[in-house]
């Protein structure tokens, strides 16, 4: 039986963080061992939101990269590529357009939502509306059976699936996959030391790539619960990013409870819970520092890995084009 | 000084009439001869409309092939290819969508007007929303200074025109080309012999692929001025298709008056303005008749003709998306 497809990726916009570790990267440390993995590098999908600052995009690709190859997604074993170097990519999108009405596309919640908050003062740049029809692009490009998102990212797979079934329907054929969604197991997305999301403006997010000394510096920086005014003061771990990081990256689930129990009864110190998360987080990243650093300074071969990366994914995209072209009944020659 | 370059083409939705002959072909014709002209087979465009029978797509990219080389388009003066494929357009109009907002593409009055006139009930199909923007990506794949349009797509010129200016102002470069627009010569496009517009379903048009008998058949339909009941009366040659068509095609002015003023004062039979009109067209359609079916018996050859015309227009567009991604900055390797 041959193994399933899983496509999955980040927009280039910042390096990756803890956030991306916890909700993203340690899944495809599994995937890769047992899915075809295509990781992409959306660069084109974030063109339309950093027009005016396309050297972020640019070096942020790099960044990304190297952050993916220092926690062990290794080229070896997944294919990782440039979103913008498959030119098959728009090509399928052209022909998706034909099959979902214009509103159709506007009706995704995300694109709405998001519609609002950047409040376009001139109108909504076509890219940006169109976003999720080019995701159905990317996802079935490479057959994939498995998309993981978060949750507010359904309406995309299930856009997905409605153009799949069309296109099969309409073309009488089964050569198109309907996907699934894979969901986090994490309830929600990892907040930043502030509680608030993680975000390189706010500068609330730990780095994989961040520095010891960095770690310390942010660990400290986190609040503790507002009710708790003295060490004796019962406190709500619930309350407290610290125990919120210590639940997803400490392996050592007694040690937590055992903190939580103390910091609920009262008289434990904010300092003893952030020097756990300090001695478990510096542990965590330490190699994904080190492994990045050697990467970091190898920019040819990075290069070499996207391009090999991108030469595979051509070929996929490529299979599946000419798939689509001849359903549809346009290849000539 | 280098030649100027013109991009025109059809939608292979049927064979070629004498509207195109009058309209576009014998303009074409000259334009070979003056600049790289480029003929674009509108294959992706007409999807859309055809989604149930794409044969009829399939089956005219070749008739329509035959009938450019039929009329003297020659593979030896211009570039003629199919539009699907050339897969740098789609991935063109995708780096446009971030340079225009959903409405603007919206804006196109022709747009407005077919969406009303076909009425989609269940919302407009995105392909068919999005292709002035498509249109963009065509013409300025080949960089193209002039564009033979009929008044009625004097927006979609100026939609090319907004891109390209902010496409340059954006990306501080001055690589795309605003395009002109030529206007054909005729003041509307010619009726078919029963005076509405030529379209196969209502049988009224002569095509270049007519044999003699057909043609005469057809001519001898054409209604007189309704107001002329008998042979004295008078008649008005502006109110008869017959005249319409001979003061497109007939390039004897005096004959063509004479008969005008004979037909005001009342004698002349129609019968008479009739085969002066066989006579023009006859001759005028049998070199072309007669090419066609030598085209028409060698499939080998066009389809040999029409991907010289591919490779040669993939290597313009290439061209031009490799500096369009230049400009953005997303070319790396």
């Amino acid at each position: 039986m041959s193994r399933k497809i899983v496509l999955t990726g980040d927009r280039p916009t910042g390096p990756l963080h803890i956030g991306h570790l916890a909700g993203s990267l340690q899944k495809r440390l599994e995937l890769q061992d047992s899915c075809d993995t295509y990781i992409m590098i959306a660069d084109a999908q974030a063109i339309p939101d950093n027009v005016d600052d396309i050297n972020k995009i640019r070096t942020n690709i790099f960044e990304v990269a190297c952050d993916y190859l220092a926690v062990g997604l290794s080229p070896e074993k997944c294919c990782i590529f440039i979103q913008s170097t498959i030119p098959q990519l728009p090509e399928l999108a052209m022909y998706y357009l034909n099959l979902v009405t214009i509103e159709r596309i506007g009706h995704n919640p995300t694109v709405k939502q998001e519609v609002k908050s950047k409040s376009f003062k001139n109108g909504v740049p076509a890219g940006f509306y169109l976003y999720p029809l080019y995701q159905v692009a990317d996802i079935t490009a490479f057959q994939a059976n498995f998309v993981p998102v978060g949750k507010d990212q359904t309406p995309m797979i299930e856009l997905t699936r409605d153009i799949v079934r069309k296109f099969n329907d309409t073309y009488k054929t089964n050569i198109l996959i309907e996907p699934q969604a894979i969901y986090s197991k994490l309830n929600k997305t990892l907040p930043g030391i502030d509680g608030q999301k993680m975000s390189k403006s706010l500068g609330n997010a730990i780095y994989l790539s961040d520095e010891e000394d960095i770690v310390i510096k942010k660990i400290k920086k986190i609040k503790s619960d507002p009710l708790k005014i003295s060490v004796d003061d019962c406190g709500d771990p619930d309350n407290v990013i610290a125990f919120t990081y210590l639940d997803i990256f400490d392996k050592d689930i007694g040690v937590v409870n055992d903190l939580k129990n103390r910091y609920r009864q009262g008289g434990l110190p904010d300092r003893v819970v952030k020097d756990r998360l300090i001695e478990v987080l510096l542990s965590l990243l330490k190699p994904i520092r080190e492994n990045r650093k050697i990467y970091h300074s190898n920019r040819d071969q990075i290069y070499e890995i996207l391009k090999l990366g991108t030469n595979i994914a051509i070929e996929k995209a490529k299979s599946t084009l000419n798939q689509v072209k001849s359903a549809i009944g346009i290849s000539y020659y």
